[in-house]
């Protein structure tokens, strides 16, 4: 199996935000010359995510709403919160949200649905936090 | 590697659908020729899922009707519906359930355990929608 | 493509319970002898999970409390229990956290970020279980 490996570094402006990676993918799958296969996306941070969905503002906020409805405050109603930490919320966000994307390639191209985008969805923001991709063909 | 890719439409009768595919993807791993590898199949409608689980008519009641509490009406309650749409609680609810399964394949059959079963699931029906099958070993 | 299949087996004493896997899954991925590539983990069971998240005991408590709110009784709640079953929500909650994880190998090693602990999630235990790995290179 042919494989290629590349990380992007992302440090978002706010707390939570959801970033479209779908275009750099894309260039990593070319630039990795494999014309057919699969190719994961995963965020190595646990308060961060990778996951496919709409490029809609709107959905965006309502995204950002129904999880913090999903995972409420205030922040000392989590155990990991006493250990001096204060994310637990965005551990659980995250996992709603999910770790990981396996998206096929074919024709040499990101086999994606009409309405599929990439995103980087990032839960405790601020700081460099890295995306691992993996393709494989 | 070798590769294998196939397509399945689905137009549900319902809004809210789960239909059972395993017999469908066991067939396509059989056409692939491929005896021992990793099957990905994915939604490629953000508004539906693939997912694994059980084949028993009580706990698919039991996922709708979670579904509706986790991601309540009414349909207003959406930025994105604020903008012509009316499937924000199908992208959210497809979110809860996941877009895609990996599933391996061992001595020429889907490698699954006793009870898994996989489905497509529909949460914006009534039309067309595609799943894709990415077979490699 | 090169692969490597393993079988784990678990039996916990709770009935919900995370146990760190990340070492035997480490181990799993030498023994392959692949250096680079991907290692599917997956639960065989659909009222388990596995998952990636953090070795902090508080958040193993945070995680706990949550899927119980998210996922509340009393079991009479769910259709599936009417059929002599007790477990509905145990296949809600592996939803939540996920039926498998896919990690990439990179220079022969799981190329985990620095916080990344796989987990074993169990949410109707006290019997055995399997967990699948397969190695692809």
């Amino acid at each position: 199996m042919k494989t290629y490996t590349e990380y992007l570094t992302f440090s978002t402006k706010k707390k939570v935000e959801f970033i479209n990676i779908t275009e750099r993918i894309s260039s990593v799958v070319k630039k990795s010359g494999i014309k057919d296969g699969i190719c994961l996306i995963n965020a190595m941070h646990i308060t961060a995510s990778v996951f496919v969905n709409d490029e809609e503002p709107g959905l965006k906020n309502d995204f950002k709403a129904w999880l913090a409805k999903l995972v409420p405050g205030p922040l000392e109603t989590y155990h990991h919160n006493l250990s001096g930490e204060d994310n637990a919320q965005a551990h659980l966000m995250r996992t709603i949200m999910g770790r990981e994307v396996l998206v096929a390639i074919t024709a040499g191209s990101l086999d994606l649905g009409p309405w599929e985008q990439i995103f980087y969805g990032e839960f405790d923001g601020c700081r460099p936090k890295r995306v691992l991709i993996k393709v494989c063909g």
